[in-house]
C-alpha cells in the first residue's frame, strides 16, 4: 500500500504550545456586535472577571489586565517594579527566560543571568549563592519563568521563595506563568510569588491579545517607589480603576473580554484542582508513550526528570532531520500540527530540525491526546524512524487510570 | 493510579454515523444574515449548486433538493415513481432497508422484502430469483440501500443493475446513498441507478435538513405516468424550475444552502476520487485495529467480509453490557461520542447493549481516527474488557501507507 | 450635489416579508458542532421546545415540527385531515390563499375557492353562504390564510369560527399563520382554530427550514379517520413520539433546533402580549408615514382599512415603474432591501413594477423601522417621486407614543 | 396612545464613536480555530496586511502593528521619538489631545499645551507663534489630534505642516488619526505627517485590541537617536522584522489579524476615495438634520463651522438633562445606543448631561444613518424636547444627492 494520498482533510488539530485549541464557547462569545463601552452590561461583566482571574492565579491580591501579548506582560511587570539602572537576577532554563532578561535590558535594567541550559531546572543552590553574593541587595527582583515553553522545563517556584527567605534577600519574586497558568499547578500566594503574569492564549484558552499581571502588596510598594511608570504600563489604575476605561488604560478589548468570560466559566466549572489534575494525567500519558517509543530509536523527552516536566508542553529530541520531517508529515498527511523546536538548536543541528514540541494546554482531553500520540506513531512509521512498541497502549493505560 | 477524574474537558469528537463532524467552513458559511430570496446573489448561487451536487452523485441527469431529512428523501423518491397499490422489491440488510419499505407501505405501496439479516450483503441470486418470479413485471422499483447505517453493510449496486439487466426486468433501480454518498464510491450513471438519494448531514457535511434526489430519464418517464404527485414531493419543477421558489417548492432553505456551497467547495477541491480513497484508507485503519483487538476478547466487526464493509460507518459487536459501557466511558472520560448499536439487538441482548458503531464520514482525517481508536483502547483498558495488543500500531501502519 | 456615490456600504437591512432579520443569538446558537442525536442534551432540549411553541400559538393541544418550508406545512396539514377526492373551501385574499388551494389540488382534493381579491379581507357573509349551500357537509375543511404575505391583508379568524358555528358546519378550521404567528395576535384555542401552521423564518426568527403544525382533538379525530397518511406527514408520532427520531420522522434538524430554542427564549422573555403590541405599534408607525406620503403623489397602502392590515407585512402601490425603481435605489444606494410586489400585477403593470412590500416581522425595533422609512423618503426624493411631507415625523410620533 | 411598551427588541444599533459597528465579514473571519504562528498561511497573510494598511494611511513609508489600544498607540509613538526630559507641543481641541499630553507627561516628557477649547479647531497662528518662540528648537514633536473624538473637531493637519515649514521648525509632526482614519480624508505623505497612528476599532472596523503606527524616514531618524526604546514599543523590528514574531514583539494577535484582513478587503474594494466620500455625505446628512432641528429648541452642533466638523463623529449640545434623557430613551425604547458627551461638562452641567455624540464611522450606510436620525426625532418627540421640523427630509435629501 503506497502512501499516495493525504488523509489530512478533516478537523485540524493544532498541538503547538500556544495559541492553544480555542473552545467553541470562547469563539462564540467573541462573535457578537460591539458593545457599549461607556455604560451597561460590559462594565458589570468586567468587574466580575477580576475575582475569577485571581482564582486562577490563586491570589487574594491585585490583578491588572493589559492589551498586549506575553512579551508585553514582561514589560508591564518590569515597568512597575524595576527602574532603569537597577538590577534583576534571571535564572534561565530556556529561550523565554533569556527573553525576559532581554526585555529587562531593553528597559535599561542590569541583568545577572544564571543559565541552567535547556534541559534541566534551576539549581537553587546556585540561585542562593548569587543572592548571598549580592550583599548590597542591589538585586531588585528575580525573574523566574515557571515553565519555559521552549524547553518544557518546569521550575520550583515555591523552592525559589524558600531560597529567598533563607538568604533573607528582599528581591521581588516575579514569575512568568505564561505557559503554566491554568495547566500546571501554580499558587501565587501560597508559594510566595510577588508578581505573576500570564497571557490569554494558552491555559486560559482565549486568542492572543491579553496579558494578566497579578501583584501583591510588596510589589505594590515597589511600584510606589518607582520614579516614573508610563501610563500604559502603570498597574495601579488598572487594578483599582476609578473609571471604567482605566481597567485597560483606554478602550476596552471588548471581544476578548467576552471570550475571557466564557473561558473563566469553563475553568471554574471544572475547578482549578481538576484542571491541574487533568493536565497532569494527560502529560503523564504523553510521557508514557514517549518513553515506550524511546526504548528503541532516537526519540527522547527533553527533560529527563518527570518532576521537572511541564504538564502543558513537552519538548522532544529526535535528531535532525527527523523532527522537522515528522512535523511536516503529520501536517500534510493527517491534519496534525506540532510545535517547532524553538531555540533548541545544537552544534550539529543549527536549525533545530531534530527537535519538536507538543502543546497540551487548556482545552484538551483524552481523545485529543490519543489522536496526537497516534499521529506520532503513524508519522514515525511512515518515515521509518525506529521506535519502541506499545506506546499508545502505555498512554491509554494512563488515561484509563490503570 | 485511580481513575477519579474525567479527562473529557476539551474539544469533543462526535464519532456517530451522522450527523458527522461539521467543518468550520460550513458553520461559518451558515452564520450570516438572511439573504434576499427574490433576487440577487442567492439565486445565482443555487444555480451553481446543482451541477456540483451531480458531480458528487456521478450523474449527468437531474437533481432535486428537498427541505427534509433522509426519511423525506425516501418519500420523495417513491412519490414520483410508485403509485399506491403498486409494488416494490426491497432487499434489506439492516434497519434502514426495512425503514424504506415501511415508508413505502405508508404510501399504500405493496412491499416484497428480502431480508438478508444484519451482517451480510444482498444475495444477488435471491434478488434475481425474485425478479424472475415477477413474470407480470408488477415490481415497479427495487429499493436498494447502498450502505445500511445500522449494520454498516455495503451492498453491490452495480451488481444489482447487472441482475436487473440479465433478468430483463424493467423495475427502476432506486438507491439510498444516505450513508455512502461522499464516502464510499458511488457512480450513479456508470452503475445504472435510476434514482439515488442522500441527506445533507453525513458525507456532505452540512447539518441535517436537506435531502438530494437524483433521477435519470427512465425515472422521469415513470414520474410522467404517475396519476398524481403532490406539490411538495414533485421533483419536476425542482429539477427544472421556471421560478426560483420552485427549486424548493416554496421558501428556500437559505442558510443550509450557504453551508452546502462551502461543503461542495471542499469536496471538489479535494476531488471525488481522493475523497473516496481517503475514506477507504481510514476505514482500513479502523478494521486493522479492530481485527487486532479481536485476536483476544470479544470485539468483532459486524461485517466479516471487508468487501462488504462500508467506508463510512463501522458496526461492532462486543457483547452486552460492554458496548454501552464503552460508549459511556469514552464520553464521560475522554470527550468521545460513539454511535449506539441501532436496531442491533439480539435475543440475549434485547436493548442492544453489546453493539456500538463508529462514524467515519465526511470531515474526518488521520489524527481524528487515531484519536477515536486510541479512545477505544483506553476505554477497553479502563473497563477491563479483554482485547488484543498492537491495534493502534496496526492502524497507524495503514494510515502511514505501510 | 450629485448622487455619484453609493452610501450602501454598511450593515444591510433586509426588510422583505420573510425570511426576516435573524437575531445574533439565533445565529450564534446554530454555530456549533453537531450534537449526539441518540442521547444527551438535545433530547431534553427538544422536549422543552414543544410547550414553548404551543405558547406562541396559544394552544394547549398538539404540536408537530416538520423539516420543510411553509408549503410543506400546507401539505402536512392537508395530509392528516383531507383525503383525495374530498373537498375544501378556500376564502382567498392573495397569492398564498391560492397557493394553499393549489397544494390541495395537487393532493387530489377538490377546492371551492372564494376569491376576495388582493386588497380586502374575507367577506364572511359570502363564506357563510357557501357553507350553508354545502347542505351535504362535504366540505371537510376551510383553508384560511390569516395574513396573506402577498397582499398584507389580515383576516378575521375568530369571525370565521363564528360563521362556522352559526351555520353549524363541521368543517375543520385550518389556519395558515405563516406570516402572522409571533407578529399579529393569534389565539388558536380561544379563536377556535382546529389546525394552525407556521414556518420558522418570519415571526419565529429562525432560518427557513422548519414548519410547525398545531392541531386540536377535532383535527386529531379527522386524522384518525383518514384512509392513509404517509409516514413523513403523519403528525401523530411527531406529536406523541415514542422514540426521539419520531419527533422529526427521522434525523433531527439539529442546528435549527438550537436556533429555535434561542428564538423562543427571546419571544417568551419579551412576552407574547408585548411581542404583539410591539408589532402593532411599529405597523402603525409605517401606516402613519405612508398615509402622510400619500397625501401627495402615488403611494398607497394596499389595504385601505387599518383593521385588516397585517402588523407583520405591508404591501404598497406606487405605480409602475416606481415600485421596482425604488427597490433598486434603496438597495444600491443605502443598503436596504425591500420586498417585491409578489403576485400583485395589474393589467397595465403585468410585471408588478408598481408594487412593493415591507417586512416588519420578528426581530425588528423602532430604529430599524425609522431607518426603513427614512430610506423610502430618500429613495422617493432621489427618484423625484412626488410624496407628502411630514411622514417620518408622523411615524416618529407613533413610535414615541404620542 | 401611551408609550407603555418598549420597541427596543430587534437588532441593536451602536452609534457611539467607537468601537464602531463590526461587519459580519470581520466577525466571521475571527470565528476560527487558532492558526499555527510559526509557519504557514498566517505568515504570508501578515506580510500582505502591511501594504494594505499603508494604503489606508496614504503612506509609502513604514507601518508597525501593536497589540494595544489607542492609548498604547500614543505611547508607542512617543517611545520611539521623544526621550524623557524632552519637550512636545500639544495643540488640543478636546479630551483626547489632553490625553496624549498626559501620556507624554507619564513618560517624563515636558508638554507645552495650547488649549483651543472644545468647540473650535487649532488656531494655526498661535501654533506658529509657539513654534517661533521655541528659538532653541527644543520642541521635538507636535502631538496633533486630527479629529478629537470628544469634541468632533477636525483639525487642519496639512495646514499645521505648512506652519512648521514656514517657521522652519524641525519638530516631528505626529498625528493621532484614531477617530479619523478610514473616515475623514487623511493623506500622511502628501500632508507631511511624520508619524500617524490609529486604532483598530473605528474606521478600520475590527474589535479594539490593535494600534497601527506609521512613520517616515524623519521619524526613523529620530528613533535612531533615542537613548533607549523598550522592546515592546520599539517600532524598528516591527516594521522590518527578521523573524515573524518581531512583527508583534512576541505572539501574534491571530484572530484580530484575520479580522483586519477582512476589513482591509472591504475598504480597498470600496476604494479610499469612495470611503471618504461616503463618510462625508453621511456626515452632511446628519448636519442637515441637526440644523433643521436646531431652528427651534435647544439642539446645537458642537462645532459651528462645517469645515472643521469630523465626518466620523458628531458632538451635540442639547442642554441638561436632555442629552442623557435622550440617550436613555432611544436605548430603552428603540434599540439605539448613542455616545455620551465625553469630557464635555460645563459649569451648570458638571456631569455633561446636556451633551451626546453620534458615531458614524466605518461600517455605516444610508439606512443606518436615517434610522439614527429617525430615532432622535422619536426621542425628542417622546421627551417633548422642542425641535424644528423637516429634519429627516433634509437628511434624506442629502442622502438622495439632492
Amino acid at each position: 500500500m503506497s502512501n499516495d494520498i493525504s488523509l489530512a482533510q478533516g478537523r485540524e488539530y493544532l498541538a503547538i504550545p500556544g495559541p492553544s485549541v480555542m473552545p467553541d464557547a470562547v469563539l462564540q462569545a467573541m462573535h457578537r456586535p460591539a458593545p457599549n463601552i461607556y455604560e451597561g452590561a460590559l462594565i458589570d461583566m468586567v468587574a466580575g472577571l477580576i475575582p475569577d482571574l485571581k482564582r486562577v492565579a490563586r491570589t487574594a491580591h491585585n490583578a491588572a489586565i493589559y492589551i498586549c501579548n506575553g512579551h508585553g506582560g514582561w514589560e508591564a511587570a518590569l515597568a512597575n517594579t524595576v527602574a532603569p539602572g537597577e538590577k534583576v537576577l534571571v535564572p534561565a532554563t530556556g529561550r523565554f527566560g533569556m527573553g525576559w532578561a532581554d526585555t529587562a535590558q531593553g528597559r535599561g535594567i542590569e541583568t545577572q543571568i544564571l543559565d541552567f541550559g535547556r534541559k534541566t531546572p534551576w539549581d537553587l543552590d546556585q540561585v542562593a549563592e548569587a543572592l548571598r553574593a549580592d550583599s548590597g541587595q542591589t538585586i531588585k527582583a528575580v525573574l523566574a519563568v515557571h515553565v519555559d515553553t521552549s524547553s518544557s522545563v518546569r521550575n520550583d517556584v515555591a523552592g525559589l521563595r524558600r531560597v529567598l527567605d533563607e538568604v533573607g534577600h528582599p528581591a521581588l519574586l516575579m514569575v512568568d506563568c505564561i505557559a503554566s497558568m491554568g495547566c500546571d499547578r501554580f499558587e501565587m500566594d501560597a508559594w510566595g510569588a510577588d508578581v505573576a503574569l500570564t497571557g490569554s492564549q494558552k491555559g486560559l484558552m482565549v486568542p492572543p491579545g491579553l496579558a494578566y499581571v497579578f501583584f501583591n502588596d510588596r510589589a505594590a510598594a515597589a511600584r510606589a517607589k518607582m520614579p516614573r511608570v508610563s501610563r500604559y504600563w502603570d498597574w495601579s489604575p488598572r487594578a483599582e480603576p476609578e473609571a471604567f476605561f482605566q481597567y485597560f488604560g483606554g478602550t476596552a478589548p471588548t471581544h476578548h473580554l467576552f471570550g475571557l468570560r466564557a473561558a473563566l466559566d469553563m475553568i471554574h466549572a471544572e475547578g482549578m484542582e481538576h484542571v491541574w489534575a487533568r493536565h497532569a494525567r494527560l502529560a503523564q500519558a504523553i510521557w508514557a508513550a514517549c518513553e515506550a517509543w524511546g526504548t528503541e530509536g532516537p526519540l527522547r523527552l527533553n527533560v529527563a526528570d518527570p518532576a521537572y516536566r511541564s504538564h502543558a508542553v513537552t519538548a522532544l529530541r529526535i535528531g535532525a532531520p527527523h523532527g522537522t520531517a515528522l512535523r511536516r508529515w503529520v501536517q500534510d498527511n493527517i491534519g496534525l500540527t506540532l510545535g517547532i523546536g524553538l531555540g533548541m538548536s545544537e552544534p550539529d543541528d543549527p536549525k533545530g530540525d531534530g527537535f519538536f514540541r507538543l502543546g497540551h494546554m487548556g482545552h484538551v482531553n483524552g481523545q485529543m491526546i490519543l489522536g496526537l500520540l497516534g499521529g506520532l506513531e503513524a508519522g514515525m512509521t511512515a518515515l521509518e524512524i525506529p521506535h519502541g512498541a506499545g506506546a499508545i497502549e502505555a498512554a491509554a493505560a494512563v488515561i484509563a487510570g490503570r
